[in-house]
């Protein structure tokens, strides 16, 4: 059972920890839809098994799946990995699964955000989401977890918070008109006060150039530990990713945390561009309510949507040259864990990577 | 995560224990075909929540249910039951869930037992089953408990143990061609001894007349405690029942257990007969796949189709002058539990009563 509370994390003494705190576990969803995975997600599958895998050598994993693909996703995934039954319309669990919460009694709580799949009727990347919007209160059930209800459209790939009073987020996506046109900037910063218990914002202005989720921080900057960040980065001044790095390098550097410190950026390399190939295109099935695939088309390819859990750090690689450096740079940035690089250019084309596929759930 | 073990109970060490030792919980399934239930199954609904409800008093509930109603089930049900995503193709837990066995060393495990709706091809009663094959497995993921595969069809409301030794079924059921035609009685003794570790059997001849589940024992006869036991019965020689718990009684009383006990037999007088009304027939939709519901057929209804949980006895109840002796029969042969009648009639039009839409999950 998961309660409805009728309060705020802030007001009842519970916080969002940083990724990097212990977790009891991992979450993830199973892709399915043709529309978005080629060649009837196969090989996308692979990949989420890969990550799930990866992720359970370290700390439980539990895969939520439409009951159509149920056997399937069981027979896939590794013994050691927990399957339920989870409807949804796909599998970004980042974004559609709850943000967890903890007080200091060894209680958890999630916040259950409103989702309209990135956009909603303006821009948004499917339709409907009427499954996604019931994956947090699903993920709270079976966990016996009490939940908030924020009255804001959000993902949870759109912040990042360094467990210290600190949240990471850019405008492009959380002031964005078609997530919450009716609220203003302090709007905003109030209620994620209020949910998620931080008191400094640090706003980037931009996420990954043409990351469809309206440029999610989780995509182009991750909190490594608090005072500590790796920023998504590329040297090449023609590349138009090159403008928006250095404007949120620039405004990392001027910041200060909850705690008063100056930021310490890392920068992590971005691989040469990521296209879509004509075949990949043409194994996507084409409907109506789905975002096109078109050949050609750069993805958002970046490291720092990683995904820490415990004693280790799963990173995303794309047979690119980068790939050593960003695994060598993760290394030395979370020395205490071991860092293991899956492939993802799979999870790439379906629109995120390693960071959105998961969720941490914080131990008691 | 459930992980099939290849080997038996019994040669682990596991028993499944009485319904009236400790429970962890209990599970149940939401109800929705409306070509099972009448009106949309909504009057079926609201029996249900008051089953749940009544047994959330005494212990923790969870219900699974199919994602099209998780909304309507979780805003029917109370907020301490906990409701979950699990597929089924109808309600009736008790024989398509696990049934659980324990060890001494605080350790429970399922048994997931073979499925053909109660008959298969040959007089089971819908097709297709395949989602109902699948929620033990279900159950027993989210429970984290490893599972054996029981080589046999069989349902959970065929068969009722003592936790001593002593299991109870009907041949009515469990040798009807329509389940294991290529096993012997010796074959399925051997089966259940292994996956129950039970190693006396009680056989009835049938069970309640007309039970559409080809006389599960459950609905006939049910272990009060070790050495006791009640049985459906009736005064009325001219009801076709009367020869049928004549001879159950008759081979009750010729048995002893496994302890070598001699049985006391309590007898429960059914109530009268309970036909189907026409209005009640016809809110049940037609289609070529599931039992029609007649108007002017007799129902299997039986007040030992109660449920045993922590603290309390949930009794199925008819608006019938044997409800009150029922009820305090049951109060004298449980005295240190709270015996809870529940109006019943709609659970029963749709084939079943209380102890076939619940499940115990024993405690650790």
């Amino acid at each position: 059972m998961t309660r409805l509370i009728d309060s705020t994390p802030r007001r009842d003494g519970f916080r969002m920890p940083g990724e990097s705190e212990p977790h009891a576990g991992t979450w993830m969803l199973w892709p399915e839809r043709p529309d978005n995975w080629r060649d009837g997600a196969r090989p996308a599958q692979q990949a989420f098994v890969a990550v799930a895998s990866a992720i359970s050598q370290f700390e439980p994993v539990t895969v939520g799946v439409n009951q159509r693909q149920f056997d399937h996703a069981r027979a896939s995934l590794p013994p050691q990995v927990r399957v339920v039954e989870i409807s949804s319309n796909d599998a970004w669990v980042r974004d559609t699964g709850p943000t967890f919460v903890v007080n200091g009694r060894g209680e958890i709580r999630g916040v259950d955000w409103r989702f309209n799949a990135w956009g909603g009727l303006h821009g948004g990347l499917y339709f409907p989401w009427d499954l996604d919007e019931r994956v947090a209160q699903k993920v709270l059930e079976i966990e016996d977890a009490d939940h908030y209800a924020a009255p804001l459209v959000m993902e949870g790939g759109a912040i990042h918070v360094d467990g210290e009073g600190t949240l990471f987020t850019t405008g492009e996506c959380l002031l964005n008109p078609n997530r919450n046109p009716q609220l203003s900037k302090a709007d905003i910063e109030r209620l994620l006060a209020e949910y998620l218990a931080v008191e400094r914002f640090v706003w980037l202005d931009k996420g990954i150039f043409q990351d469809e989720t309206n440029g999610h921080i989780d995509n182009i900057c991750a909190p490594v530990r608090p005072g500590v960040v790796a920023l998504a980065w590329t040297d090449d001044r023609n590349d138009p990713q090159y403008e928006i790095s250095k404007d949120a390098f620039e405004r990392l550097s001027a910041a200060t945390d909850a705690r008063g410190r100056r930021l310490e950026v890392v920068r992590i390399h971005i691989p040469a561009p990521v296209l879509i190939t004509a075949e990949e295109a043409a194994g996507v099935d084409r409907t109506r309510d789905t975002l096109p695939r078109k050949a050609g088309d750069r993805l958002a390819a970046s490291y720092v949507n990683y995904y820490v859990c415990n004693g280790g750090v799963i990173v995303p690689t794309f047979d690119d040259p980068q790939d050593r450096p960003a695994l060598n740079t993760l290394a030395k940035l979370y020395p205490d864990r071991r860092v293991v690089g899956v492939p993802a250019r799979e999870i790439l084309l379906g629109g995120g990577n390693i960071h959105c596929i998961t969720q941490q759930q914080p131990a008691k």
